[in-house]
């Protein structure tokens, strides 16, 4: 994979500056980068780094461009430029073209003659598989699920009944997608299980990180709007709506019935309560609960930084006397304000 | 699947208003259920969409029957009642009869003629596998595990060996069984690894979410009693014991060597501390961290609601000096004690 | 397996008091021990168990040998040597020697003949898999992988392409190492996928537990050093360096590209922000968020332990208002300062 400085600058829209026939065999960090190797300036505290790297190029902003000869891809944003000429050099998938021989594929499904389906891929009745899907080692596929076109599932990602892909839809190995929703109902103290009839639904683009659950709804499906990105070992639970290009970090959980709108960006460990509505353009930062419903855009927060733990402990005993406290402090204001009384 | 009234309101013993001919053919929330589909309400509050919902019927409360003409079918506890209506209407599994071909069964391994084996498992030696268990395509059961009847098991769960099922037990993809519970001897600045030697024991009706982990007992088996509900992501550490009917939210945990009592609910992202006991009828809510025994049945909490970020770094400013404010209070408590005297 | 006493002084460099003939069959704690079984004493304050123990001989500190006769091996570090021990006890694993007809195997992968590769294990174009190593059932190398001596893959594991493990690497059921790292370039209201073009390093003797996932760095490799330990269900972003024999809890997680020392020790649910430094022989106890650098050892914490819902709740609502609470104290001292100075 070659490309010169000239190709990637028609190709992905930057003004060139320097030699358009040096090319570029791939990419690295302006420390690391080697001097067949492209690298990028996205946060300018690193614009120091420009004058020792090796790099053959570098996409940056043109306002950063610096005063010495150089080769330079001027973009308005550099990181995402970076990002799509990366691409170019991702290696190769394991899966071959075609149907592996050890996949099982029920006579019913409808797999396109040019999607990748990898070894031991077990595949439903009436699942359809659209051009261009990978499907990995040991992938699930159960009935009546469909992939529209360029889907990727990782190995051992298990898609339940009835699930539906959108286009270009990546999942990481191990995660789960349709898995039954916690619903029982109580019945003279045991637990009688409600069934889950709905399904998943995941639009265009998203990405779904490694270890991640998503639950099916009970009755209606659970939703995730397109161009969303989940992380790692995140939990979804059943009829939750996430909206559009809404991001989610590690170890964030979602619980039932809960929609959370476009544009949202939500912290690791954060976890949201059932049945609530967070509206568009909301920050949730790291480790918070958020409990009820959020109208506003902006940030919000829970989580509580690190203290040496002989203070923290101290902390934490009087915060669990913190009414009693403030009680206090409102006694005190009115014998104050008596006392001052007396004075006057 | 079609049913009538008249057959729902026996087998479900139900007291049935309206026609008995009345044909259901599937279920749905009252304000998206069509003409042949059950209903149910099991919230008062909904009970405004009685009006103008288009089901055929409608499973409610006695005392929830409205006025207005219309097909009831009345029972004490409608929602436990719909949940084993629906149970009618779930759709068929896709694991077939019988061993699929491509199943590696060891000959000592006991499997039942009436269970059904999919694509792919893999079962261990001397592994007893009851009748009406179904085991889902890439299954693996190690040496000496035993399902009795009617047990699920989705795509890719594993039990290492050892691991013993009662009856009915459902388990969902990706959770494993078994794993070698989390044990070191520190030596010299080094771990050394504790042989994990105990098994995994899960009774009768249990339910475990997709990617949930369960380690093995130390010595000892780890134990989650009967009818006790796990969601996702949930880990369970080694030795825990965990008695009947409890349920445990998304994302909560339990350290070694807990115990965990009956009709406990353990609400999502919540965390146990190891080695502590908490009795019978304990709600802890989201995410709350237990760190310490609970003795008495009742709600318990730690969890904190989230607040606009730019309030919270305030708070959680003066939260890390929390019991110097206290020692100030205290101070303010004395002088003004004084100044009182003094003012006498 | 049987051993004499005498033979496990010999080999486990005790001191023995007792009976160097008597045959040890199998472990256990004190309390359950039979005739045949070698039991430990670790923490003194099991030390009465001594005397009604059926134990056939304990491991114990010399400073812990009781007056009354018995068989013991005296040892400075009873739990390790226990441990060592027990480890001559633990069952066989399900998988054979040599290569399972059923594996998949790229002809350009070198797989050593004293391997063992379990049922429908996938194993990618130039992976290199050392003498001694055991790949359970369903396990999946991609291209590229190297897995030195004696490293243990158990069932649904997935190795990405071009993960690297040392010696004795041990990895639990479902984990997933080298999926893509959680980065996106944003660009006009939409997220840019940054592809992950490093790896995932695990050094010599670290054990990973089950449902864990470890992302491959965005241009290096994540990594983690030689002797660390990772529970359940844990989360390594990309970029992450962790270093010499560190453990970490379950369900614990470190965000994108921060490092943490050697011999740390994270408690469950424990989450670090991304980007940051932890030094050394650092304790986080258990679900605390670590939001900024840790530069000197010893413990630190942001957890909260659980209280009554009631009175917790009460507390929540004061912290809310806690910066307010501050101020007041603060014109309460102003206040009471200014009373006191007219009282003079």
């Amino acid at each position: 994979m070659k490309y010169t400085l000239a190709e990637l600058a028609e190709r992905f829209q930057c003004e060139l500056v320097g030699d358009p026939h040096c090319t570029i065999e791939g990419v690295h960090t302006l420390e690391q980068a080697g001097p067949s190797q492209l690298s990028f300036l996205a946060n300018p505290k690193y614009k120091n780094q420009l004058e020792n790297t090796q790099a053959a190029a570098v996409v940056l902003h043109p306002q950063q461009q610096p005063e010495s000869a150089g080769n330079w891809l001027l973009h308005d944003n550099p990181y995402a430029t970076y990002a799509r000429i990366a691409a170019l050099f991702e290696p190769a998938t394991d899966v071959a073209p075609g149907i592996h021989p050890s996949a099982i594929i029920d006579p019913s499904a409808d797999v396109h003659p040019e999607a990748s389906i990898g070894p031991y891929v077990v595949i439903g009745p009436a699942a359809r598989i659209a051009a261009g899907c990978i499907l990995h080692a040991h992938v699930v596929v159960q009935r009546g699920c469909t992939l529209q076109e360029n889907c990727v599932l990782h190995p051992h990602v298990t898609l339940y009944a009835g699930t539906r892909l959108g286009r270009r839809v990546i999942i990481h190995a191990s995660s789960v997608v349709g898995s039954d929703g916690f619903g029982y109902a109580p019945d003279a103290g045991q637990w009688v299980k409600i069934p889950q009839l709905g399904g998943v639904q995941i639009a265009d683009d998203c990405e779904i990180g490694a270890g991640t659950t998503i639950d099916r709804g009970a009755l209606d499906d659970t939703r995730i709007g397109e161009g969303s990105k989940l992380d790692n070992q995140i939990q979804i639970a059943h009829n939750v709506q996430i909206g559009k290009h809404t991001v989610m970090a590690g170890c964030s959980a979602i619980s039932g019935s809960s929609t959370v709108g476009d544009h949202c960006q939500i912290g690791g460990g954060a976890g949201l309560a059932g049945h609530l509505h967070m509206t568009d353009h909301v920050i949730v930062t790291g480790m918070t609960m958020v409990s009820h419903d959020i109208r506003q855009p902006g940030a919000y927060s829970s989580g509580i930084s690190q203290q040496e733990a002989r203070k923290w402990r101290k902390n934490v005993a009087r915060l669990h006397h913190l009414d009693e406290l403030a009680r206090k402090v409102r006694a005190l204001e009115k014998k104050l304000a008596e006392l001052e009384t007396e004075a006057d």
